[in-house]
């Protein structure tokens, strides 16, 4: 058992074999914990928690700011912002935005995601965007941190203490917050009716629900896992929202197995990565059944017709649209809307069981810190 | 020797083993074209082509879009917006951009990037821009092509055809156009003044003597190459407009050799990537010695306490105050404005010369086409 500074508890790894097993099984839990406080469940709306109950109407624009695995939840939150409330977003890497200095609007908001509330240059960022007189709104997992401390208005996410090095449930609990909070500024600026609003906030109570049934793909994962772990690099395609999630596996694989995997939009595939590809290298494709499948498919079959071996994870109507694969991971169908939840899942158990099968320390990966305190 | 369809011209490598070899050498003479192109040499100012004089004046943001190659040219003048004109510029790649369908500003400025002006998804990025209401601008190497055509405004470069399907000239081609439309783009918005436009097109004018010394490097950078040929794995690090670069440099070194390399804005290091390191895996960092090399120095010294070889692109001052490194290629001077150009030489001779060492196909890589018309 390990005693957080943090929150002064006792966390252990339960009947789990690491913390980050535990933490990606907790997931539909701390999920629906977060979405509560995000949602009246009587009226079926969004209802920020108190204190934070921010009004999106008069924005021109939204900016974030995150590193690693907080910025893909920032550059998923883009696509919603944009759909639901259209709103633009400006999102780019704390240690990027912070020297690029880009042009803000006074008066706008600026948010920070960050599990720890401590990391270096999103704190950096923040101060920026404060001195340039923006608001800063924080989606953060410690309500104790500095950045927490610093926001005008916090965001929580209520995943608990995360051991792991390799962020799961705080990545999904940060995916939560800003879905709510997109219905919410889709709301607020009128781009959703409150029909709209009550049919999305629906599919938010699924996921929890959603989450655990794509928990019971892990004897399936596991596996899959030995030949994953036979390979030198694997890559992960996405379009849309699961082209974030195909950056986050591809971080995950890498962070835990050290196996040299990268993650790119499908549609680029062509223009570089595809030299890459031989029989050696698996390619994770991320491909829910919607508007952008049949784009994806044709990149599949290129990647097939260089040998390469495709692990598809999709749902049943993908599956059935699919051509053939190395593997096929079904999730559950779920509203296109909140798909980046569910495919979260199948990668970071695909990521840990490769680990496991290699024999890294998964809680302890190499060279890396849980919180980067330092630039 | 190669007929081109496009420009009816024979072209052939001259004195060069490939034709890649030829069109990084002749990146100093076609870099200059194009520039002259854009100046006024007598006055020292900034004057568009014919026809292309575009007023940035009235913009609130501009768009760009591309991919690939490209794609990082734009990347890189994105800096150069907001930094000379102010001016928030939202970036995508077009397979992207298309299908996120982001809010746009009818009567907005879309600039779309792309060496063939054939590419499918800019195209389709091109056309959906175009019914929303937004002026096209197109940075393009064939002025016959479909997007030169359907663009509201041309912006040519004059690279010359390219045969080698991974881009060189074309690229700093793309990035001498679009410096000098930032610095137009300042006048215009009256953030320069008429003396900062005179010190940077002064700064312009000095890129094809920069780029023919840093051809120079060529000797040195072969014998580095037998040591890269034997990586598995290569990451590039670079901040601010060395970011792109770092992409710029991996994306060659995949793509002719095959070889799975990665470019990482610096400050992500320790977010995921530094697990990757040891000491097989050389990791090459761009650094001009400038406001942020400071900072990208802290990241070395990491990625060499975990045995990690550096192989560092600096200036003499970076190389004066760098720590030890496995190779240091030094560029010469120049303005931190100028630098993508000049780094981009020694980061294509090094994707060039591993190849060559490892017996690739340089010139026509395996499963990749030079112009990618498919979605």
């Amino acid at each position: 058992a390990i005693r957080s500074s943090v929150a002064s508890v006792i966390v252990d790894k339960g009947a789990h074999r690491h913390f980050m097993a535990k933490e990606i099984a907790e997931q539909p839990e701390v999920v629906g914990h977060t979405l509560v406080r995000f949602i009246d469940m009587t009226a079926g709306r969004i209802r920020l928690p108190a204190g934070a109950d921010f009004d999106f109407s008069g924005l021109d624009r939204l900016a974030i700011s995150a590193c690693g695995t907080a910025y893909y939840a920032g550059l998923v939150a883009r696509y919603w912002f944009e759909k639901f409330a259209r709103l633009p977003v400006d999102i780019d890497i704390a240690s990027e935005f912070r020297y690029r200095e880009p042009p803000l609007t006074p008066g706008g908001l600026a948010l920070m995601i960050s599990q720890s509330g401590e990391t270096a240059d999103t704190l950096a960022t923040l101060r920026h965007c404060r001195a340039q007189g923006m608001t800063i709104g924080a989606v953060v997992n410690v309500p104790t941190s500095t950045i927490a401390r610093e926001a005008d208005v916090v965001f929580p996410t209520t995943a608990g203490v995360e051991v792991g090095v390799a962020s799961t449930k705080a990545f999904t609990c940060q995916l939560a917050v800003l879905a709510a909070l997109a219905i919410k500024a889709g709301r607020d600026r009128r781009v959703l009716s409150e029909q709209d609003e009550a049919k999305l906030v629906a599919s938010l109570i699924e996921i929890p629900r959603l989450m655990a049934e794509a928990l019971h793909l892990e004897p399936e994962i596991e596996k899959l896992a030995p030949s994953i772990a036979k390979a030198k690099d694997v890559l992960y395609l996405g379009r849309g929202t699961s082209y974030p999630i195909a950056l986050e596996g591809a971080l995950k694989l890498k962070e835990i197995s050290y196996i040299h995997a990268e993650g790119y939009a499908a549609g680029e595939l062509k223009h570089g990565p595809i030299a890459l590809v031989d029989e050696n290298v698996p390619v994770v494709v991320l491909a829910p059944f919607d508007g952008l499948f049949e784009k994806t498919a044709s990149n599949m079959q290129e990647v097939a017709a260089r040998g390469g071996r495709i692990v598809l994870i999709t749902d049943k109507e993908g599956e059935a649209h699919a051509g053939e694969t190395y593997a096929t991971l079904v999730v559950p169908n779920a509203y296109a809307f909140v798909s980046p939840l569910i495919y979260a899942i199948p990668i970071q158990l695909l990521a840990y069981h490769t680990a496991v099968f290699m024999g890294t320390d998964v809680d302890q990966p190499r060279n890396l810190a849980k919180s980067v305190t330092v630039e």
